[in-house]
């Protein structure tokens, strides 16, 4: 056995507000449920309360639609404010038909109102971005979380641990659609502390033959497994994966971006 | 905490061949690895070792192509009978570039290569198809086991489980890329005894407001989760996910295919 994988529900995390330090507060909520990271964790942290931590909020009643929006409002039957916003995080607009907008993010995401999302906000009349750089929110999430460990040790007087924690990977999560495919999935935005892809390119299968699954976005496989024990209304917005075999690296979400040229469907 | 999600890798399953009982198989693996099969149990399979019970192999050797199929393999630089076998798995060509497949096949599944594929094979020149029914193989596998759960305990003259069993899932899944995003992941391609939707629609968030995210195709995300525990050279095609809870339902992968008309990628 050994390497089972475990998939664990981070609870009481309660309401996270813009200047929220999300280090403290998930460090917290994890020593409520008894666990200290250990080298090998895996944080797998939803979009939204990065976003509401760093402020990533934006009240429609402060925005004033252009042309273009009232546009595409009409036609997509949404509030015009709503698609003001979706199209200031657009860099370009990938389909648009039936109500349903999908964009490639200044990120270079694609995915439908360019991650702009109204559920879970406290406010009414209030919209979520996406993190302005998910990357660089993981990383800081990531280090905050590696000195509070530091820290925590020495200020409750126990025993220094056996190994200082420095293996330690975040993954930041929203939850998309995809062509062809109903149902949402939950995908990876920001990653650190780990390669977003899994290359098994030259080598061998069982067989001594070369695989034909060469490359897998294990990112994206860690957010979905996440997603699992995230119910969405109960408020639990992170997952502690424990037991997953990976080397350290520095991480990015890029290699998961297929980049325009070789993609048959944008 | 309870609520754990336990995603463990089956081993010891050795080479599968056509006629190869998997449930007889699956059900002496757990048991060598100390692991009984419990009620809200579910179990990922891949595809491959599926087509290979059920004799889905073709001999390149006995394939003649088609004067399309010569085409196609002249401008996509593949074996024509490849190919050939590729074509009559498909339903319709959504895209062709670069040497890349893009089919719907005959079960409406959207796939490279429509599933076609050489690698993990014994034999040399020979294709594996995807199963011709594999919601009609998860259920049959799941029955299977569960008559062994049954058979197997008088047949071991231990006292009689506390609880039969009777809630199990099974998963059929494949490796597959995605438009936009580089990498592979694991998805459903046949269900049984859990729905693949999770669906939220007029639930309320943690403020009341309907929540956007309204549908959660779980069992790709369980699938999904499954790979992270199956190195693909490592002989681990099937993996035992426990802590999942959800209700029995017949299951069935239809719910995840997005009809054609609301699909804006094909």
């Amino acid at each position: 056995m050994g390497e089972e994988l475990r998939i664990i529900p981070v609870r009481g995390i309660g309401e996270i507000t813009p200047g929220s330090d999300l280090g403290v507060i998930i460090s917290t909520a994890l020593q409520t449920q008894g666990l200290t990271l250990a080298n090998g964790d895996i944080l797998v942290v939803t979009q939204k309360i990065v976003s509401k931590a760093e402020g990533r909020l934006v009240s429609l009643e402060e925005v004033t639609p252009s042309a273009f929006a009232l546009t595409i409002a009409r036609e997509s039957g949404k509030d015009p404010r709503h698609v003001e916003v979706i199209l200031r995080e657009t860099r370009r607009l990938v389909r648009m038909d039936r109500g349903v907008l999908i964009c490639e993010t200044h990120h270079g995401f694609i995915c439908a109102n360019a991650g702009v999302d109204e559920s879970n906000l406290a406010e009414q009349h209030q919209v979520s971005l996406l993190p302005r750089d998910p990357d660089r929110s993981a990383r800081a999430l990531r280090e905050r979380l590696l000195s509070l460990a530091v820290s925590g040790a020495s200020r409750d007087e126990k025993p220094p641990r056996q190994e200082p924690l420095e293996q330690l990977a975040v993954i930041i999560s929203d939850t998309w659609g995809r062509p062809w495919r109903n149902g949402q999935v939950n995908m990876a935005i920001g990653v650190a502390g780990l390669a977003p892809i899994r290359d098994y390119r030259g080598q061998p299968d069982a067989y001594g033959r070369e695989l034909r699954v060469s490359a897998i976005a294990v990112a994206d496989e860690l957010a979905a497994a996440a997603e699992l024990v995230m119910e969405k209304s109960a408020g639990v917005p992170v997952a502690l994966i424990r037991g997953y075999a990976y080397s350290p690296a520095v991480g990015g979400v890029e290699p998961l971006l297929r980049d325009a040229a070789s993609d048959l469907f944008r």
